[in-house]
């Protein structure tokens, strides 16, 4: 079986791996659909991000779907010809977050294709893969595996949206409409957001949030001005998802934002200089969003029932031994949205 | 100008009123339609509902909308042929509730066709009403009156599904359809609930709650035990909206909803016995819900937005001389879901 | 090792029973106080409770502390000769409701001195126990086993009160004061209730409540009116605990509790019939509290540091072997609070 | 009547001023005392702060207590020789904010001895001041008119207090013990905190933190990896209240605190540079507090009931014509908590 391993910056190679057999619980996925991820980009083009660095071979990748392939004898509810998403969230269930329900601050997560700890913790893009049954989620007919595999990337989105509180008849602002942005659109819309704006420095970004239900959509390279009218009587929008990690981004969506607003940082972005002064006079609430638990299971199901449509995030799909391609193209934010890797 | 105007139970009589002067802050509406309600019933089939009686003429009415015909000199934002929702609530600002934000606990509240305060409260079943501008939505157009005669039930199933928290992603369950729960269903839908049950005894509303998004439809009439499905592992829905007002059907649902679930008391029903060991065993958490307050605003802007359809619950539109026959297919549960008053 | 053992109503034996091996992540504690609660005294006077009866078998009780005899080898934190209060509660970690960090509803728990499963789970109340390391909290010096035994009933408190939200400034009240609503008085106080009313039939039991800091207590069976002061305005009350478990207690309360106001169910009673309007028009917030899980942590800590003080709720200390007598006591609300056994 | 009028940074005048007529609603009251804080140091030291300058004479001054002398006809509930604490805080009650429930953020505020404003809102550092009845609580029998005046910070540290959530059974840590880190620690300790650690760079300020209840004081100038020891398994505290506006102190806390912990920013301090990464990898929730509403009336029921004590904050109390010394004593860390002017 061939896997796409990550060496070092700009060395990524189609290598020959293993497939583990079997064990109880345990499935094996012929993977067919891969998306590439902000953090894939940074492991591919600068070998890591922050203080994680590449220390080791590892394989990338952590949005696929596939073709279950085999089952072990104990599994029930997955059988052999089922198509599934397949989450890379692995927490041990036992420490003291996973057993107050949160499981994104386990204290022993295996989150594929993830270099946080050493050895890295392999990831999943790859032609098969064996799995725990409880990652695998069904995917209904009808639905491919290329949205299969956005169920990841509209987990994160999910998470942040459900971290903001109820959304509807609320307000909403985001900032930065790469692929998490705009799949914050696609949630907060299905949340019931009755006020959608984006805002990002591209119009095809912007195009594509309006194209997933934003109300408006302003370049605010062009327009440093477009939120302004949003800012009477202290300001118009009850939650901000900033998704850019931007600090001008986040500085400049303050004013618009209204007295104990929310702002969702999920964008990563480093450390970022704020008026906390701001803060502090119209009682904002700036939470964290980071990763996903129970919302993998509910991404699929909003797929499965056609309660929100992420197809026209899709950009493109390339085979998975074009990868140099593949991800130039990802990088590409007046090209691209979400990249797929084709492992058929 | 004229008003159905309510003696006592049966008697309901087409009069002529007097239109007021429009004072500072206020517009006058010709009323183009106007939706039967469940409270309207009780006062027409009944003289009132509990210790609330009919102890003088009244108005009826409280689901409205028309078209703009005078506005005063210092109102801004609402023009003269506008075509407008009127909210039927007026809380006093002042007191402690309406200084918490609790407008629909207002001290002093004046509600359009209600007798809980003597003199009681004049309705909104007339030709001509004059009303703060403030009491005024506009309706987008391609939204008809009859839509905009709606917003008033869909605040109060707003605030209902508000009172619920966040429900994207949630499991909700829904007892008794008529026009109350199956907006319900359409507010918990347009909130992001990703599966949705609904009960009730009549084939007819059933069929309703299918059409605007219930998963599951269970007649509990003809299936009792249809929710079992649901009770395994101390249960699987995380709401419920109880809007029948019947005890059997509260009590009926509660092994099908988990731990820690909450109910949504909607219906209005008198005294019910409830098993309150099971509330205590299982934590429920058992919410009243009234009326509504920055609701209507939002049901207006969903409505406008097309982000809701309420179109297919509105049965028939009768003239409002005809009232005896409107308000009689407005009780009938197996044939009619809102049937609206047309005052042209 | 002698163990009070049930085998009826009224039937309850000093027994012989075998001591079983520390396991590792085990300890052995001798047990020097137990006290006695309600469902232990209704396994004696009645045989059980509702649908829960006594089918073998049972050795009763489960608020206990005691001295630590010995300590399996991989067990850290905890030594012989520390004097530890033991929670009874032993969820499985693994269920659904365990992940999402309530293991009060976990589908396997195992609590002491519980007939809920059969086989029965056997009790606490004999002169040793072996327990999980992770169940026994250790007691600071100067707070007595009595005390400490106390900590079972104060975590019930304690999540009837952290169910009810924050109680910095809000106005309480709680009627029913057995020990559990004498503890809720105390764990009301220590979050910050600033006025605290307490109502029961019993002037030896608001004798208590006063002595733990109740503000004011009204004999109900004295005053039937003695909440009408409360009742302006739609209400005085933030949040309600119902301790008593008896019907008129809940109703009587009603007009004198806010709108919005949370009503905190802790008491057992079977079946209430309610005015299910008033709490839809009112918009209650009716919840059921039942035992705990982290509380019981924050209970011993809350009394090592003398952040709370149980000591005025202990009645009386009685020889285990002198249970009938024991048992007799603490069913008598006109002279005792909580009743301890003594082991030694 | 005499006043303490700033007219530009250390230009504070002694200077006559003419009491207003009582009008209706309103009360005359003798200051007797009023508490520095560290907005008029600002006033005083510089002329304002950020954006916000002295541009005309203003009374200074907004914690104050004193003796009610008249009472316009129409007032209830106060009565001439009533002592009362007075609040500084008239939102208009009208606004969006004020209607719902937010009166902090009204957009029409008017506060005492305030500059954001022109012309300014004049300050209550006078003998005699006219207010509306609704601004005075009165004082029981036994606090004094210092403590009264203590009632205005007090509320400001309940407000950050409130804006954590239920404190009972939490692990806190306050960075910053000047009179707001102080109080707030006394707000903590009252509604249940568990563990409260405080940090500063002065020995005075700590002695006083540990005197109000903090369970570890530590010198972060001294003892940089102080906090350490609480950053096992991704930290320990649950909230952190950041008193301090030092980037640093904030900074230096982060790691100590646990996921999910939430952060209440009290301090002013400006711009700050902030690692965005760790508050999204952690989630963090970094709320803004300021001001309060409500919270005065159960600060000044707090202090009745002798449910806090304040009294050790007070660390002189200085004749208000000598307003250099008390000014300079005020700003100096090494010996002052809160100093109180005398207007008598």
């Amino acid at each position: 079986m061939e896997a796409l391993v990550i060496h070092a910056a700009k060395d990524l190679r189609v290598e020959t791996i293993v497939t583990e057999p079997v064990a109880p619980g345990q499935i094996r996925v012929r993977v067919r659909k891969g998306g590439i991820c902000g953090s894939d980009l940074h492991y591919y083009n600068h070998g890591g991000f922050g203080t994680i660095r590449v220390k080791e071979p590892m394989v990338l990748g952590h949005e696929i779907a596939g073709l279950v392939e085999q089952v072990a004898d104990d599994v029930t509810g997955i059988a052999v010809g089922d198509r599934v998403a397949v989450s890379p969230s692995r927490p041990c269930g036992r420490c003291t977050y996973c057993q107050q329900g949160l499981q994104n601050h386990c204290l022993d997560m295996r989150y594929y294709g993830s270099a946080m700890r050493t050895p890295h913790v392999q990831g999943a893009f790859r032609q098969e893969i064996v799995c725990d049954a409880s990652q695998a989620h069904k995917l209904a007919d009808g639905i491919g595996d290329g949205e299969g595999a956005m169920a990841e990337p509209l987990s994160v989105a999910l998470h942040a949206v459900r971290r903001a509180g109820p959304l509807l008849g609320k307000r909403v602002l985001v900032t930065g409409c790469g692929p998490i942005g705009a799949l914050i659109i696609v949630a907060a819309r299905r949340a019931g957001a009755t006020h959608i704006v984006a805002t990002d420095v591209s119009d095809f970004t912007l195009r594509s949030a309006t194209r997933v239900g934003a109300d408006e959509a302003i370049n605010v390279a062009e327009q440093p001005e477009g939120l302004a009218p949003y800012s009477a009587d202290k300001g118009s929008f009850d939650v901000l998802f900033e998704a850019s990690g931007n600090e001008r981004a986040l500085r400049g969506a303050l004013d618009a934002l209204r007295p104990r607003g929310v702002i969702l940082q999920v964008g990563l972005g480093g450390d970022m200089t704020l008026p906390l002064n701001t803060i502090v006079a119209k009682e904002f609430d700036l939470r964290g969003a980071f990763r996903f638990h129970e919302e993998f299971a509910i991404a699929v199901e909003l797929l499965n029932k056609g309660l929100v449509d992420v197809k026209p995030l899709i950009s493109a799909t390339v085979p998975f031994r074009d990868s140099g391609r593949a991800f130039a193209l990802a990088a590409d934010r007046s090209q691209a949205m979400k990249v797929l890797l084709d492992f058929e």
